[in-house]
């Protein structure tokens, strides 16, 4: 759920001019104002501008999470005119850099912006570009050209692309991704021998868990057939294939019904304006008589559209939503309640950081196969998230809901933390 | 929270007729003709009209829930033409009884409503009804002349008049009232000589259990008098009165700021047009950094307008809102974040069916008192109300939400459920 492809950022043609000449050329007066005048619109984030001739902005303070090093002028031109517009791209060409930890200068950033959201809103929206991409990525077809093997470098052994859950506090990546699974497994109480469809399953890791933890049969959908081919493939060396099937289709052409359903990741690509269309699906599918279900993914507080440039060039009609629209127009047109919702938004900051060191670990080997743009896309793009999780500009939430007239899978949570009741 | 008054529905005079003479009038063919019309839109609902001649109505099952005694013909025509305005009122008037139990009646009548709406919704809004008068009745200062004597021989000794958490499946209420107070505590994540604000404090006992028990100050608000002289005679006892003030005074006029906002069965009295009033309150008292609070509400899956009966008699303003509509109208607009979600209606179903036992064992006192009339309208919209959360017609939530920008109260909920973390 964290990454953007290099493809959908180059279109830069209008910053491109010649570094070297740029970066000897001379710092001027009207260069420092404008300098000055970034700056300030940092406010009080302890971030600091540093020029070509490696000076500081005018007004940088002391201290700060770390600096901006702006290699050009056209760079700083582009940081004062819209700094939502050029930032990532600059920073991605390499003619912006930073000093220190990319993502404390991102989350200095943001936390400038909230103080002054006339000023910052612009400068940061990079931030939520940056989930938005992440949000929209993994429907579209030509980014899974970056295959399995990439991802392999730096997410989990079992592949997951979404938010972790850290029962502990000091938990690695790899257990906080079972420990996910089974928080999804346990919310929705499976028994053996339930029937379950998954939708939108990526790499297939919460339909195997299911499987061979709770014994369902497990219904799970994707459109992506290399991410199925891994999965049958794990399916079969774990021998659950009898236990899971993997299909290649839409989940709106599921057929019959199911005591559970589950989409963990998938609801910020449906688009509110299938929601309808999901709506109709749990409806149908999901039993009425003790029937229940999960939506893991990643919202916000205040419904907003996603990011033009986003929609244009990444997903169209991906959408984060806010959690009163999937209730209003997920779950109740579907004669569902909602049964528990959780917030997850710090276990997703922390999950993105552990990419981060993952993918810092890989960076040779993506580098070597991929280019030095490429690394930098998605150091910005997890840098950038991980900001948004932490600032509370992107949620993440898991609702539970259940059909109204249907009893919900828990009468108090306890059993859910305390392990009685995890294996029934 | 589940009451209502004999005051407000006392207008029947359309339905006022000699009962004797009534009674005595033999059934006619077109009362049976009535009757049986009356049965089919009960359809597969297990409950069984008898006229007043102890015949049942063609058409009725052999095994019912119970059976509903129809007492004259004006009785008949007012349920063949419309059972949601004349059931309640001829059922308190003792025109219409129930052989078996009141609930499971009630209940029966509504599943039959949810499975055939378009007949039933009608016949079954009384049970909204029900519900709908309980979350009105608090702020309603005409109902207060019933006393804390009249409540005190039903709730718990500590007076509380909310739904319970019934964290183990054999508690009684009292213990029930217990955990829920500490598991709003627990969500909250009080610290000693923290500064708490609670909105509708009733009689007093949240209050003073997160004084006595979590070490904060409250500052607590009520508009009724006379439960606020009960609370800070126990706080006197108790030796509270330095950490917890009464204040008879609406809670928008609160001043200052606070750590945790909470709110327990008042969100449904505010009104939709004052959301925006009481975002403003949380906005401007809850303290941006650290700050929480917690919302305790009856809600619904879908937004609906209230009764006009109820608006009108009841309680001009109130309304119970969906989850969707406190999100977005109230937390959202405040700057917070939803936290956590639990929807416990469940729970307000068991603690309607102890508060149903326990006004059954006062019945005789509570007769005495107030008459017959009055004990068939507690016992109805108590029954009612039990029925409504049992079939999901109503829900309760507790929300749990935060400045966006501040770090949530707790990072999993596990220390919520395993004891640890609950008094820090």
């Amino acid at each position: 759920m964290a990454s953007a492809p290099t493809t959908d950022v180059s279109d830069r043609t209008n910053l491109s001019i010649d570094r070297s000449a740029a970066a000897s050329r001379p710092v001027t007066a009207v260069d420092r104002r404008l300098a000055a005048a970034v700056q300030r619109t940092i406010a009080d984030g302890p971030v600091r501008l540093e020029l070509w001739d490696g000076r500081r902005a005018d007004g940088a303070p002391d201290r700060a999470a770390g600096d901006l090093l702006v290699g050009d002028r056209r760079a700083l031109i582009g940081l004062a005119v819209n700094a939502n517009l050029y930032f990532g791209e600059a920073y991605i060409a390499g003619r912006i850099r930073i000093r220190g930890s990319l993502t404390e200068v991102i989350l200095a950033l943001s936390r400038s912006s909230a103080a002054n959201p006339s000023r910052w809103e612009r400068a940061t929206a990079f931030v939520a570009r940056a989930n938005d991409v992440t949000a929209a990525r993994r429907n579209v077809e030509h980014h899974y050209d970056l295959g399995n093997d990439f991802y392999s470098l730096w997410l989990d052994p079992d592949m997951v692309y979404t938010c972790a859950y850290y029962a502990d506090e000091a938990m690695s990546l790899d257990e906080a991704q079972k420990a996910k699974l089974d928080l999804v497994c346990r919310k929705l109480q499976l028994r053996p021998d339930e029937t379950v469809v998954e939708a939108g399953c990526g790499w297939g890791a919460l339909a195997l868990h299911m499987a061979r933890e709770y014994g369902v049969r497990v219904r799970a959908f994707n459109l992506s057939g290399e991410q199925l081919r891994w999965a049958r493939a794990r399916a079969r060396r774990e021998g659950l294939d009898s236990r899971v099937e993997f299909i290649e289709d839409d989940y709106r052409n599921v057929a019959g019904q199911c005591d559970a359903f589950v989409s963990v990741g998938m609801l910020e690509h449906v688009g509110r304006r299938s929601y309808a269309a999901l709506a109709d699906v749990l409806r149908r599918t999901v039993k009425r008589s003790g029937g229940r279900g999960l939506l893991h993914f990643i919202g916000r507080d205040v419904p907003r559209p996603l990011n033009p440039w986003i929609r244009r060039r990444i997903f169209p009609g991906a959408y984060v939503p806010a959690l009163a629209e999937v209730a209003r127009d997920v779950v109740a047109p579907a004669d569902m309640s909602v049964v528990d919702v959780e917030n997850l938004r710090l276990h997703y900051a922390r999950t993105l950081a552990h990419w981060s060191e993952r993918f810092a670990a890989a960076r040779e080997r993506v580098r070597a196969q991929s280019g030095e743009e490429f690394c930098r896309t998605w150091e910005l793009y997890l840098a950038g998230s991980e900001a948004a999780f932490r600032t509370g500009w992107m949620q993440l939430f898991q609702v539970v809901f259940a059909p109204r007239e249907s009893t919900p899978p828990f009468f108090t949570r306890a059993p859910l933390y305390s392990g009685r009741g995890a294996r029934q």
